[in-house]
């Protein structure tokens, strides 16, 4: 491949190095025990280089990689990702949620980052290539369940000077993860201090590149080791609210001035958040399923309009969206000492049960995307 | 080793793989000649394990890593660094300049990305140790060349649950770079846009950490498509001055309240900048031998100020200090499409010969550490 990344054209054909086998229940308990992300067999890898393009993409053992010391990517940070999940369905198929959206992002990130920009369309045949080859065998009989996704890009190249990468490589890999989107209790925030800022306008807060979790890792410690599960990232002295740990953040509340129930959530073009998929989704289905019953509203608000709100009596819900905590309830709130309280509420159980029915193909829906079993051809 | 860091004890010995051989000029200029970073034959190895602790150091040849696809340092971007380089005397000694401050800064940058503290002083005697072995086949009757060493660390945990790295891993590499710090004509400067910001008050700015350097390449690479060397990295609507690319930036200037001549520099105190050893060493320097001839103001100053005293004809000086470029005089800045042109002056001269007067041993002085060859017994 040299101009564009392509895949699927069969004149090329699969390396295939392992071939599928039977995985045993016990493989499987092993695996789940483990406090290691535990990987499914296979991977797909694809290089790249400055001036040869894409290589053929190759579905291979998963297995270690090998990269020099002085790899970009192990210095700079020249590395971006995506997380996405395959759903087990009630009817035995295996789907994708809005695949396109994840592989399209992936491009926005890879530039952001100075690596490569993949074609998104070829970038969600290798993720479904993939999942084709191992979702069965781990997800067969587990309606219900999910397996978790990891396209990511990587700077490949030998040079220590700080320059855009020469060589990089992509690999896709798909694991078994704790099922995180069950808090018991829903999940608890304390905000970030005033010293500790995960993004800024005219940074990179809205790609998924790897310099905005490794520098967020010290606060997530103070956070957990005070008892929270994740961090509300404020922005800016009045306290802006921005995302609550990896996930998108959304309160329902009702308005002071006219007293009308409003689901809100950060604006995306300050460039600070990032563009969740799930986020989308949630305000997508709330003005279609909600209509007029609710003011759905991207806009700034700080962490002093929720305690207020919650003072008054109008806070009524707040949950999380994102891939890896899909919807969680957020039931408690510390803000430098003081907490509030919050019950879950119907939004909170609305968008999760709309987005299940459509993850688990109990409605049809065009944002699932259903992947058919597969056995490559060994090339 | 378990708790602490620790080399140098000889009943563990180093293992190391392949002996020292004279390395022909050949090899050398072929080295010179690539556009990947050439790295000597060895390279320190040090894993870290959060229930084992550290393991025994090895000086090893030089090769590739072997990380899992699923390893925190590709996706989250867990990995810190230092830069420093070893210089070849006149005398034909090889020396270190003050590798205490890079050894205290990488344990101050491990901090800040969740990555495990090295003990300073045992990560300066790997440091030597590496330099002792590699050092004099690289830079004999090569006065007044020098070495690039590159300590670095990276999370390889399997787990991409965010965060801390549950096992790290420590390497030191010894490269020869091209060398940066004789920029013809000096520096040219383009600021950065009103939308891309390097480093922000409560973020990571002051760290060597992976995550401050692979967002900045793409505006690199704009002022570089522009024909400039690097971009100053301005902060805020006021555009205040902080660094020069991966440098820290001094301007001389005549101050216009009182016309007393200044060296002024941005200051650590808001945490943007880095801490860096040259700057710190150039602030020493200019405070003992300028005496009172020259006010030495570590304070924030914007780029309007800049422009203005050139339109007043009170700038005289401004120059980058850092490993990678040294004392290198900055002759152009431009800033919204706006040209200012500065020439050296004695300042910069100066630093840079008293440096090298250090670093070379021309003078003795304490911040130069003497490094003696040896060949390690293999274990």
């Amino acid at each position: 491949m040299s101009e564009a990344l392509r895949c699927g054209d069969s004149s090329r054909g699969w390396r295939m190095l392992s071939p599928p086998q039977t995985l045993s229940d016990r493989t499987k308990s092993a695996a789940y025990a483990s406090r290691d992300t535990v990987c499914t067999d296979h991977m797909v890898v694809v290089s790249w280089d400055d001036e040869t393009g894409w290589s053929d993409p190759e579905l291979t053992a998963y297995g270690p990689l090998s990269l020099y010391p002085t790899a970009s990517c192990l210095h700079y940070a020249t590395e971006c990702f995506e997380g996405m999940k395959v759903y087990a369905g009630d009817d035995g198929n295996l789907r994708l949620f809005r695949p396109s959206l994840n592989a399209r992002r992936m491009g926005l990130s890879a530039g952001r980052i100075s690596l490569p920009v993949p074609e998104a369309s070829e970038l969600e045949k290798l993720i479904i290539a993939l999942i084709a080859v191992d979702g069965p065998r781990w997800l067969a009989g587990r309606p219900g369940s999910w397996m978790y996704l990891r396209p990511a890009m990587i700077g490949t190249h030998q040079q220590l000077g700080v320059a855009a990468p020469r060589q990089a490589l992509l690999f896709i890999t798909m694991s078994y993860m704790a099922p995180l989107h069950t808090v018991p209790g829903g999940m608890h925030l304390l905000t970030s201090s005033a010293d500790t800022v995960r993004a800024w306008p005219g940074g990179f807060g809205y790609a998924k590149v790897g310099a905005n979790y490794g520098p967020s890792i010290p606060a997530l410690q103070t956070a957990q080791r005070a008892g929270f599960h994740q961090v509300l990232w404020l922005y800016g002295s009045e306290g802006i609210c921005t995302e609550a740990g990896g996930s998108n953040l959304f309160f329902v509340w009702q308005r002071p001035q006219d007293g009308k129930r409003e689901l809100i959530t950060a604006p995306l073009d300050d460039n600070i958040i990032l563009d969740g998929i799930t986020r989308q989704s949630c305000l997508e289905l709330a003005r279609e399923r909600y209509g007029r019953d609710l003011v759905i509203s991207e806009r700034s608000y700080t962490i002093n309009d929720v305690f207020k709100a919650s003072d008054e009596g109008r806070l009524e819900e707040c949950f999380s969206a994102g891939t890896a905590y899909f919807i969680c309830p957020i039931t408690r709130i510390q803000h430098r000492g003081v907490d509030i309280a919050i019950s879950p509420g119907d939004v909170t159980t609305n968008m999760r049960n709309w987005l299940e029915d459509i993850q688990c193909g109990r409605i049809a829906h065009d944002w699932a995307v259903i992947v058919k079993p597969s056995t490559p051809s060994s090339g």
